[in-house]
């Protein structure tokens, strides 16, 4: 789905590689603000437009698109075909947790080369499984021929009474984040390095998984003030909720749940553990802000039930941008590290 | 969507070219019936799964995807950047009339080259254009980097409360078009000859109509039986029409509205004109079966009103397959010339 800032982050030293090489490409965002000002001249029609995770119409319909396009989003010597298909999948109907959105159904647009027949085929079962992990229905799609790779965009479609979006965090709200992060990141770390990503690293890149189950049992229970998936990285998400909240999210550097993964590809470096953690893109994590006690008596039920936990991140503060707080209070904004601006105006 | 069989088709003489260099790739037959096959596995959720336009969910909610692929779908040398944009709509958009559905909103997934980016921003603009001109919001999207030129996946989603699909033909129902055919396929023969498409010819290829407007007319005021639109091509699609009914579909070859750029194409030859009429895809207008009556009382007004007539081409027949009939009522099969086969099992 268009968000205002959207490059894919896998550690903060290989950005300006990542640029020409792998990412979405941050040098877009023009044509995303395009086509997040379209949509919201739409508003009659939509309850959230574009900007967020996904489009709300007024009757409660959930709708995102992604797109996954080889050596962009995935290398073919990662991957088993099924995996990307699997992946691609839940990317997309990560959109939906976003918005504690029920998932429906599921479009998937192939693009192929005559000789990936069979990978195609391993795609679509990918994808099929992800849609039923998510309790969606896989309902058409749509399947052309490609000069080049693979081309997958998933279309999904969910329904909500009550989307819960980016834009509703206040100061005093308790910040919150499902699961571990920079797993996905330590994958793409070792690849890029030239190895092998151990095999938890790997599971993390290969087979995310959309927390939609999750999103939508703490939206049942917890008054949740704003949500969003991390698919950019967690300085980059936060960005979003910040600037789309109108606030400032402090994230206490202790607290970060860092993926073992990264932790061993860090080697023994905190300081890259935390940076794999703050800027890996893809962890597909959940992070939410929501009143004081609003959200704790509900921690170990979570994990107990999800087998994953949620951990207090941090604070919605008055101010903007994304800030790391350390044990001390010492506060520094993460827009210094260049994960904010746009690329061009 | 995904349709059972779909080949982009210019003219019957260019289909072998065509399967190397332009076209859908009728080889991935076998992964369209695979994801029609999972799309039927939840047919508690829709009422009308894929092999189909588009999918229908139970409230009536109708979606479909469509994704072009540069010099698979289109050509750079061919188009401006807006038409790429506008006719990548349309052909999704021509999804929703084809079940005679009111369109809401576009969804516009673009991958594309650092270098492409003032073309994607046409891009948007032409999407924008047929998106508003269908009656439809653009509600967003997403965006990302392409190694090698644009791919476009447009997802549409429209309403019904009565879709009319493929499959209710019954012998002794009229067979109607709309509009005149082999104009798209006249343009691109004139390129792939390498010379330049009349201007007539280059519009109906660069800027075709998806008829919303004209398949909702038509569903208020008479009983379809049948109604699909015409991308593949009317063989093509009345072998949609035919299977999916269990039906003969006869086209009386004399009433072929042929398109005067297909004529002038063709360069005095008859037979080429009706090849380019009856083969040729993309022309978006709607083939639709109804009982004798049903439709004949409105031609006068849909004429006046859409500015294109409505043209009687043959009748529904106990049978299958698609056939042409001469004057003096002998017919011949269609599937003789190769358009109903499956490449691959």
């Amino acid at each position: 789905m268009v968000t205002m800032q959207r490059e894919a982050g896998y550690g903060r030293e290989q950005r300006s590689e990542q640029r020409s090489e792998l990412g979405e490409g941050g040098e877009f965002d023009l044509i995303r603000r395009m086509l997040a000002e379209r949509a919201a001249a739409a508003s009659g029609l939509v309850r959230v437009g574009p900007g967020d995770d996904a489009a709300v119409l007024g009757d409660g319909t959930v709708l995102s698109v992604d797109m996954a396009v080889e050596d962009v989003h995935f290398r073919r010597s990662w991957l088993e075909p099924e995996e990307i298909g699997y992946r691609s999948a839940m990317a997309a109907l990560s959109d939906l947790a976003a918005m504690a959105a029920e998932p429906v159904g599921v479009l998937a647009a192939i693009a192929l080369r005559a000789e990936d027949r069979d990978g195609a085929i391993a795609i679509v079962r990918g994808i099929e499984e992800a849609t039923q992990r998510c309790g969606a229905a896989l309902l058409g799609g749509d399947v052309t021929r490609s000069p080049h790779g693979f081309v997958i965009d998933i279309a999904v479609i969910g329904r909500t009474d009550a989307p819960i979006t980016r834009a509703g965090a206040v100061p005093g709200d308790r910040l919150w984040v499902t699961g571990e992060l920079g797993g996905a990141a330590a994958a793409v770390h070792a690849w890029r390095q030239g190895g092998q990503p151990d095999e938890e690293a790997r599971v993390r890149f290969a087979r995310p998984s959309a927390r939609v189950h999750e999103a939508r049992w703490l939206a049942e229970r917890c008054a949740l003030h704003a949500l969003i998936d991390l698919s950019d990285g967690l300085a980059g998400d936060a960005s979003h909720v910040a600037a789309a909240s109108g606030v400032r999210v402090v994230i206490d550097i202790d607290a970060l749940p860092i993926a073992r993964a990264a932790v061993a590809i860090a080697g023994g470096n905190a300081g890259e553990a935390r940076a794999l953690a703050l800027t890996g893109g893809e962890d597909y994590e959940l992070l939410f802000a929501a009143p004081a006690g609003e959200v704790e008596p509900h921690v170990a039920e979570f994990a107990q039930r999800f087998g994953s936990a949620i951990t207090a991140l941090g604070e919605i503060a008055t101010g903007d941008g994304v800030w790391t707080r350390t044990a001390d209070g010492r506060q520094q904004r993460l827009a210094a590290h260049g994960y904010q601006h746009f690329e061009e105006s």
